[in-house]
Order: C-alpha cells, then structure tokens, then sequence
C-alpha cells in the first residue's frame, strides 16, 4: 500500500465512508459504483476516487467497488481491528449514555473499566462495566495499560485529569468536556466532541429563507 | 453581501469558524491575521480567506479580521440571531446530559420544553426546562409552534416519531438517535450527531506507528 502524507480532511472523512459502507454492508449491498456512494454521502465521485488513493488502489474502473472488501479496508486503516482498550472517566448522564448506548466493540474497542467519585456509583456496574473509585486510577493504569480515556468530566477538573492521564500512560483522548485541552507530548491525541457543531449547521439550513 | 451556492464543505466548517472566534472573543482578542487563524484551526490561510470569500469581502489586506465582528458576521449567516426554539424529545440519560449541561442560549436556542413517557419525568422540570407527556405533543406544538426537535428516543421510534413531529410541522432536527431520518419534505432538515466518527478519528490516530 502507498504511503504518503494524509491531509486532516481526508482523515475526517474516513469514518463517514466507514459508517456507509459497513451501513450498506448490513443491508447486503455487494458492489458500489463511486457516483452511488458519493450521492448518498453527498460528495462528488472524484472526491472519493481522490480520498481513497492516499490509501492504495481500490475498486475497478466500471466495476465499482466491493463493499465488503472497502469496508474491511478502511475499518483496517482507521486501526478498528487493533483492539483498542479504554476506560471512562466520569459516569454522571452522558458517560450513562455512552455505556448503555453506544456499541464501542462494533468500532473495534472494549470498555475496560470506569471511574468515578461518586459513592452511590462506586462498585456497581453498567452494560457489564464496573465503575470503580478514582483513587483506584492510578494503580489501574499501571497494571492493566489502556489505550484511551473518554472524558466526561465537569470542565473544571478536564485539563487536571488529562494531565494526570497522560502521565500515566494514555495516548487518545476521546473529550466530551468542550474544554480544548493541550500536552507537550507529540504522540498524546485528543478528539474533541463538539456537539455545537451539528446543531449550528442545523441553524445555518432552517434560517434559509 | 453576495450570494452564491456553498458548498456543504463550507456550511460544515463555519461552526467551526465561529467556535474559534468566539473563544479568541473572549480572551479579549481584537483582531487576528488568517494565517493565525489557520495555525490554530489547522486550516490553511487560503482556505479560511476562500471559506469566507462565499459570503461576503472580510478583513483589510495586512491587517486581518476584527475578530468580533467577525465572529458576529458569521454568527449571523448561521442563524445564531434568529431566535430559533427548540423541544428536547426523550429525557433519558442523553436528553439529561443536554438539558444539564448543553448551552443552547449560548448558540442562539430557546429550549422550550421537553416531552418523555416516564411517569417519574413527567412534570418534573431540569434547568427550568418542564418535562411533559408525549401525549400532549400535538397540542403544544399546534400552540407554541417550536422549529426544532432534538431527537434522543429509542432507535426504534426514531423515524415514527419524527413523521409525527414533521406532520406537525417541525423543520429542523438534532438527530442523536444514529438512525438515517427520511422524509419527502425538501424543507425539513436533520442533522445527525454521529459519536462514532470522532472516535474512529481517534483510532486512525493513535493506530499510526
């Protein structure tokens, strides 16, 4: 497979075209031409044929693409089969939320653990996932070395506990604090959830006239 | 202000746009030079001048934009001024989490009120929002006529429930439900929250060797 430099773009693209293909991949969808995928993702064919040729040759030309054989690629290069493991830091409404609804082990990650200070919350479980003592933090990371800390925490203690996060060890930050979070260390990520995002897109489409 | 056709690569990025100037605001900042603003947004400065070129001249060649009025401009291309009012439908843990914590005001939304089918809710009220029975969903939106749903219900009444509420006459909704939303309506809109996607970004990230 070629290498070469992938522009952030393109990366926040990819898991749309995962979401789409493994979507289609359920309904048992075989072959996919680019002008289909790219009118059901709302984006031109060549934009598709120009993303996926960061990553290597895919699909034939007239031919369209495999679905099962695209899907399995691009779930290889966004890493879903790396067995990525992670904990939760704060189970107050939207880390509930995430541990009822969200299906982590369909994105290729297993919930190890959660955290939080609450004691009426402390030693029970949600979805099979124990919610354990913050104090514990420390030790658990160091004897069981996940990969990745979602943070739902109040915004006031969201730059404190990432730091002490990553002095542990964690290198992926998945942030629902709306707090822009900062490290000096280069191979440290963060991925911040903007929900406002959406909503101000919305606004944009209905204020239309 | 000219007009044109944008492109939903730009719609998309002008949250973005308005987030950042809108904390460079609060700092104080006074004005800001494209390549500065593409540093921070990692962006390139040709991109941002070319983003906003489609709505409009900004900004003194050399000097750079005024920062709040920039961030007023682009508040008010995305509709943040226009007083929309918005119904929250299904208080679970999610609906709790953004009722507590979300800041709909700050982007230009009234939350009316919400709608759920627990007993328990019903009545009850979280951050001066009422919570009230779906079965007095179509009175109240005939009454108060609200622009927005924000979708939080079971998958499995996704779609039922938003036919119901665009049969009412709701144009816009925030969609948390990762259900694909359709209508026959050219002016209804949703705009889907999708948790995966951010998450997959993280995974391509912290997969790179």
């Amino acid at each position: 497979m070629k290498k070469q430099k992938v522009s952030d773009a393109v990366i926040h693209r990819l898991p749309r075209y995962y979401r789409y293909l493994d979507d289609l991949y359920n309904k048992g969808v075989v072959r996919i031409s680019s002008n289909s995928l790219g009118s059901k993702m709302d984006i031109t064919a060549s934009q598709i044929r120009q993303d996926l040729s960061c990553f290597g040759e895919f699909g034939q030309q007239g031919y369209g693409y495999n679905v099962a054989e695209l899907r399995s690629e691009i779930g290889h290069i966004l890493g879903i089969d790396k067995g990525h493991r992670l904990i939760i830091i704060g189970v107050g409404h939207l880390g509930h939320a995430l541990l009822q609804n969200f299906d982590f082990e369909k994105v290729g990650f297993h919930v190890d653990t959660a955290f939080d200070v609450s004691p009426d919350l402390i030693g029970t479980s949600i979805h099979a996932v124990t919610i354990r003592s913050m104090d514990e933090l420390e030790q658990y990371i160091v004897d069981y070395r996940p990969d990745v800390a979602v943070l739902t925490v109040p915004q006031h203690v969201a730059q404190p506990m990432a730091s002490r996060l990553i002095d542990l060890g964690i290198k992926g930050f998945w942030n629902f604090t709306n707090v822009e979070l900062s490290t000096d260390k280069p191979d440290v990520f963060f991925e911040d959830v903007h929900f406002v995002d959406t909503l101000l897109t919305l606004s944009y489409r209905i204020s239309r006239p």
